[in-house]
């Protein structure tokens, strides 16, 4: 262990370069990183210079890596004999379109004073440039205090993470001995609805599938055939209302295999967040919580698998009225995972009652999209509550373990390829607009992120 | 009653005339009267002008009327104290694209020898110069025969048929009176499938809706809210599932009110018609009749009353994959009526079949495209049995009542606006290729079509 009881330096040291830490991150954000647009492309490049160099000067052995799109970053600390750790961020950044609606330009980084405290703003600020100097400025007050870094750190970052992170499954696969760390720190991810710090230990998983069923060879006239030749729509809406019951749950055989309920440790975690889902969905319009009867709002989104229609076409729907039984209709669907479901068997039984629905001079074509299962990280592992205590030290409120909805593609990859689980802490705000015009990163969660950092470093090296 | 022992006469005059009778069709087939093409306005006009002067020639007092859009014709022959009769046809033709895949040019027409016979080769040679034509070309040898006119015959023919009819409603609201008969013959359909003659007694009514589903108040990611938030195209798609159950039929309350099962002649006659639904449906790649179960093929598309969805759309639609929880879905739909039922009760009950399936947060709105009731002629009325006699004796087999999954409006129009029932006697066959290039029409269609209609003059003047 190192010594532990010079963090308080460590923290000191970190108020009083703030500063200095700030100057370092409008620097940063002054470089335009769109990774989408290829006019940026030197942009980009110039972003991983500058974070290889910054990364130099604190001591790390950092290169930038060329791959067929973006260059990833990646830096080592001393090696020791310690459990590694291993921390992502991503240095590319949304497009700022539409710029009309920005109030200064983008990428002219400015502390603002706004109604909650300080402000930074820029594109980038939270989205993931603000979030990902937290570490290394952690890492900057380390060497100052420690004179060293802490061994056994590996960093990496990202330059096409905005863009659908092509390069990094290939580059994980190539690289994998030289990154495989005892776990992944993520810091792409936000706090608690009310700023409670949290570490997300649990992802949903994808699978989702493209139908097209298709019934006469050409668009038919209702008035000629209507009434006694198959309406593909139909048929299409016919098997996708038998997919859940009137409670909410999956009809399909087997769906559940996998599918566990929560520790009571998580579940108490997710009870005291006092989330209610008809205030949630009050944001959106709504009022009424649709899952399955008898789950709380948290487990609907976190916890439980779910099937969702995500897109639907058939027949004419143009404008005015066509009287066309159509010769074909498509769906988009996706179910969200949980636990150790399978997402190849739900696959087969979700393609099996769609065919069952079909009369058999009728066909249909299935087109796969992605197929991941949920990500669920061990929290026995203590280095889980070691981070979680020294998170709710810094913000002075218990820190809580969460779920996440969605997928984060970043950490199925370390588990796959590296397998490492990972903790995902981040100190965003559900008002910092990221991907859209004006984003923010609160001055108070740069800070106070940093701070995080060197606690949790302390508590894990 | 006429002379009806002069009707071999008539016929032998239209037999002796026929190469006349082709020369003039083919005359009135060289105007490109295409109602859609503003460019060819003066060539609809053209068209109305020699139907007047042929119509006037043969001494009716015949006009062309003027209407904001294409003008109608308008043909009196002399008043006299009988059953009046009312005959319709329309004299503008469908656009000719793909030009290309016409053997020969559109407006050039020709007489060619084909496999089955002699045939009429042009646009609009079935659909409906052609066939229009057959019930002038009975009127000529009528008057060359006895010296005169039928009395009492009201003659309409619209240019507008192939562009909507916008103008036909007002024209018949506003000549009313002038144009009011004992009962419409329309010659504008086809013989029955294998060119058995008949006339068509019934026609399904229509009612048309658009549902607009809408719930959160903008996408959401299915991340975030999937499992929670009510899914719009789920919404609807459990709704459209209900309208039907497993046997085929409507669910909704009182839809069968007025629905009428065939009598004991329609069903001998249909019958007779030798139906194959799975051959009829093998023709579009199909093989199995889907309509309610314990109803024949004919039944199914002519007399009972039928659900489709013409059109379904929500969400991402585009290549690839969203996994977006759309804020709206919409679906177009439409019922075929049969009998006396009542499109204003259906559209109550499918629209409280829809808000029924809703949860309180979710709105939908609702939009008709058309609410018409079936048309069913009265065949009781004697000039049914004596039209359907004089088509047996023509074509040498008993001629069918046979009825249309679909409306045809101008019947409609009669009847609601005039009062009169129709009867639609056409000859043209299932291989014309209306609206599609290298239409023709059987020169046996055009004769036999004369000679048909001779004989009705006789059966019913």
């Amino acid at each position: 262990m190192q010594d532990n009881t010079r963090i308080g330096e460590v923290l000191s040291t970190l108020d009083k370069g703030l500063p200095q830490a700030l100057q370092r991150l409008l620097e940063f954000l002054r470089i335009p990183s769109i990774s989408t647009d290829p006019a940026h492309k030197g942009d980009v490049r110039r972003a991983a210079e500058w974070l290889r160099d910054e990364l130099a000067s604190l001591g790390f052995d950092a290169s930038v890596r060329d791959t067929t799109g973006h260059p990833m970053v990646v830096a080592h600390s001393p090696k020791g004999d310690r459990r590694a750790l291993l921390f992502y961020g991503h240095y590319d950044v949304q497009p700022v379109d539409p710029l009309n609606l920005w109030d200064r330009p983008p990428f002219e980084p400015e502390v603002q004073d706004a109604p909650a405290g300080k402000v930074i703003r820029a594109r980038g600020a939270a989205d993931d440039k603000g979030q990902l100097m937290t570490f290394v400025e952690a890492f900057r007050a380390w060497k100052e205090v420690h004179g060293s870094l802490p061994t056994d750190l590996v960093l990496l970052f990202e330059g096409e993470e905005e863009s659908g992170s092509p390069s990094l499954r290939p580059f994980l696969h190539e690289n994998a001995d030289e990154l495989r760390a005892g776990i992944a720190m993520i810091c792409d991810t936000s706090m608690y609805a009310d700023g409670r710090p949290a570490i997300t230990t649990q992802l949903r998983g994808l699978y989702g599938d493209e139908i097209i069923i298709r019934a006469a060879d050409r668009d038919l006239h209702s008035g000629s055939f209507g009434g006694l030749a198959a309406n593909p729509i139909q048929l299409l809406v016919n098997a996708l209302a038998t997919v859940k019951d009137a409670k909410g749950r999956v009809t399909l055989p087997g769906f559940y295999d996998g599918v566990e309920d929560l520790s009571d440790e998580l579940r108490s975690d997710w009870d005291d967040l006092g989330f209610d889902p008809s205030e949630y969905l009050s944001r959106v319009g709504l009022r009424h919580p649709v899952g399955e009867t008898g789950r709380t709002g948290l487990e609907m989104v976190w916890n439980r698998p779910t099937f969702e229609i995500n897109g639907i076409t058939g027949g004419y729907t143009g404008d005015g009225f066509k009287t066309v039984l159509p010769a074909e209709a498509r769906a988009k669907v996706s179910f969200r995972l949980t636990g150790t479901q399978d997402p190849q068997k739900i696959r087969e039984a979700f393609r099996a009652h769609i065919r069952n629905a079909l009369p058999d001079d009728c066909t249909v074509e299935f087109e796969a999209h992605g197929a991941s299962p949920a990500s669920r990280m061990d929290i026995s592992d203590p280095a889980f509550g070691l981070a979680k205590a020294a998170l709710s030290d810094e913000w002075s409120r218990e820190a809580a373990y969460i779920g996440a909805g969605g997928s984060i593609p970043i950490a199925g990859d370390f588990k796959e390829i590296l397998g490492m689980d990972s903790m995902l802490i981040g100190f965003g705000r559900d008002d910092d607009r990221i991907h859209s015009p004006n984003e923010k990163y609160d001055l108070d969660s740069f800070a106070k992120g940093a701070r995080s950092w060197a606690r949790i470093l302390a508590a894990l090296t």
